[in-house]
């Protein structure tokens, strides 16, 4: 039933698997000159760590640290025990590198399998990878994930839709791995070709690299009749492989044998309540080569509460709701844009467009939501619209916290950009 | 010393080796559904096989059977037990596609592994492959092969210049596998940049993918300060990986454990003798997934005679002269223009361009080269233009083995073209 026995681990050997692997991560990253420091400044040794919970006595690491120590600043081992390297672009501002050893990549490659058999993918499957290679880890990384799992692997690499729809075709292929605006994009294209994506034999697609809503996820099922799963990794934790949806759907089980992951307040660094939203930081349990202690991932999503049907104690993360980079404070409280979104979209009546707006009034900010409403809704019933309204306020109010100002406003009457949707006007003044 | 005990095998090794190979290749082949009924049809079985050279008894293998054969004729396991598919561009045209297993792979990575170590590669090198991914052999055949040896591989993918020279810096990048005209061009851009190639820290560059030169090979070895070791592969056997040059640069072994080689007439298909040229045709000897038996590459080489210094005994092939496809036959003789440009190319009083033209004088061919002499050479004296016009034809003629007529021109009077240049005027009237 599970790829890995891994997959079946209680919540109690989960944590002790952590404190064990805890100690050991701590011990061989003090050879590593940047923890050497930095572990030595706040005085922790694998000897403090008896529980999981220890890991908050360590300090937390960041993306500028790793720019700082680029690029061997965090490396454990002799370069000859290397055998791989993935960069982030390193032609514009400083770049980052991430190092395996060749242990390091066989237990990448595991992982990834592991979360692809969780979603139902077998080694009778013929796997397409739609996704680039080189030095981005999704293109590697899924295909060695595949390789391990025993899929015939086709490496397609992004683009080319017209030899893509061919290779699916002859091959019969029932998994891609598929970025989710390019799943889209190239059903637009299949139908251009009068293809109905449904007519192709996928039955399951690996969906992830790019923050992506339910809705776009229930809308690639529809188009091609396929089950599609969330993934989500980062290069600085191997690549994907990091956590996964299983066939239930309902968030992603995070590794917790390879990785422990906190919710944190960004600001205070306190863990958020269960269920609540905050930063996710990782930390490595089995990288060799180069373990990250406490990395701040910038992404914000936050822990599913309760017990997962499918019986895997790991813990879920919801899908990503956006960037630390996007949190907005107001009168003291944390709001993330993406939370007035996730109300906003689930009511039938709100249309496609809104905006947030930031004044000051004295020394007190106001936080003004703009609304547009579909046509059908927009009726001369000022009775009726006072009500959506006032429903519009609750829910936003239970979510945030703190009460906003909702303003309805016509279909189509607020400002439309092009590319990346502009949702925050902050027109405070700077202090 | 050997990256692999196969390295040190002897030529009576290696016959009894290739014999039992061989009979197992006939065996696991018939379990495909082409080579079944071809099989059958000659009347081969595996017990026909005492020595090597009775692989002459079986029918050869061309790219339209592998055409005619799509996707699965030649596969001998269940598609479970495939793990990559690599296919040829299948926009246009019909496609051909290659097969391997999980044991296929990792024989194909230790082929590869061997070559890069038998041209000096070691664990210790950081290896940057400069080569495209996804379906191209070239790109994942040697990111495996460099993995497998254990060296630190950074997977730059195909261009962005600017991004390989700050990689290569970074991490003291020592091996690279690029194109050949790649090479070239990278050196331009980094002189238009102010960098010296041979400032950079390379130190070997593996080059194939296309045919080149001795002189290109000279000439990146010049530019970069490096040596440069020429490979050879495709990938209806594997990828890169057949044949690859050893320390001496005087040929490239061919890995006779894991393939028998062939050097045919391309019109009666029987054997050249040794230091002959011909059409390459391949057998491989330890494919599961998809054996192939006699392929016609079409690719021209021949034997090199005689023993390697560095006392290997597979047997070394040239660099490939060209393809059969541009095989001229006059006089009943067969000709290749790569064997003209060798000639020329090797002559100080040659200069860039020459012209081989065909004509009819009745029922006799006429093959008349036309060649332009650098200006230092151009002199008036008849009598020196005349002594090496002489030359030349006694060159051609020792090679080519039918007397050309000689016509010497001006530098700069041969006709120029844009792109691939046109060395052929066949004004034969067409039968
Ligand atoms: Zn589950
Ligand atoms: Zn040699």
């Amino acid at each position: 039933m599970h790829f890995d026995p891994a997959e079946a681990l209680s919540r109690e050997e989960i944590a002790s698997l952590q404190t064990a692997r805890l100690r050991e991560t701590i011990e061989r990253a003090a050879r590593s000159p940047f923890y050497a420091r930095v572990l030595a400044e706040a005085g922790v040794g694998p000897d403090d760590i008896k529980s999981p919970q220890d890991i908050r006595r360590l300090p937390l690491t960041t993306k500028q640290h790793l720019r700082a120590s680029y690029p061997y600043g965090l490396v454990t081992v002799p370069i000859a025990d290397l055998v791989r390297l993935h960069a982030s672009s390193g032609t514009t501002g400083s770049p980052t590198a991430v190092f395996y050893t060749e242990r390091d990549i066989r237990t990448w490659a595991s992982l990834m399998a592991r979360c692809m058999h969780m979603a139902g993918v077998r080694r009778e499957d013929v796997f397409q990878n739609m996704s680039g290679y080189g030095l981005f880890t999704g293109g590697l990384g899924i295909h060695y994930g595949a390789e391990a799992l025993g899929c015939l692997t086709i490496p397609a690499g992004a683009g080319n839709s017209r030899r893509q729809v061919k290779l699916i075709r002859d091959f019969s292929v029932s998994v891609v791995h598929i970025i989710p605006s390019y799943a889209l994009h190239f059903a637009d294209f299949l139908q251009s070709e009068g293809i109905s994506p449904a007519s192709l034999p996928i039955r399951i697609a690996l969906i992830g690299a790019e923050p992506h809503t339910e809705e776009t996820r229930r809308r690639i099922e529809g188009l091609y009749g396929c089950r599609a799963f969330n993934s989500y990794g980062l290069s600085e934790m191997n690549g994907p492989g990091v956590a996964f949806e299983c066939t239930e759907q309902q968030g992603m089980h995070l590794w917790e044998d390879a990785f422990i992951a906190e919710i944190l307040d960004p600001n205070t660094f306190e863990p958020v309540p269960d269920g609540e939203l905050g930063e996710l930081v990782l930390t490595t349990l089995t990288r060799e080569g180069m373990p990250v202690i406490r990395y701040r991932t910038r992404d914000l999503t936050r822990f599913i509460p309760g017990q997962c049907a499918c019986g895997r104690a790991h813990r879920r993360i919801d899908r990503i709701a956006g960037r630390t980079d996007d949190m907005l404070i107001i009168k003291g409280v944390n709001i993330y844009p993406m939370q007035v979104e996730q109300i906003l979209m689930g009511m039938p009546e709100v249309g496609s467009n809104y905006l947030i707006e930031l004044t000051r009034d004295g020394h007190m900010d106001q936080f003004t939501v703009k609304v547009e409403i579909t046509e059908d809704f927009f009726v001369e019933d000022m009775r009726a619209l006072n009500a959506l309204r006032g429903r519009i306020v609750t829910k936003l109010r239970d979510e945030l916290l703190i009460t906003p100002r909702v303003e309805l406003v016509q279909h189509g009457s607020l400002p439309v950009t092009e590319g990346k949707a502009q949702r925050v006007s902050d027109l405070r003044p700077k202090d």
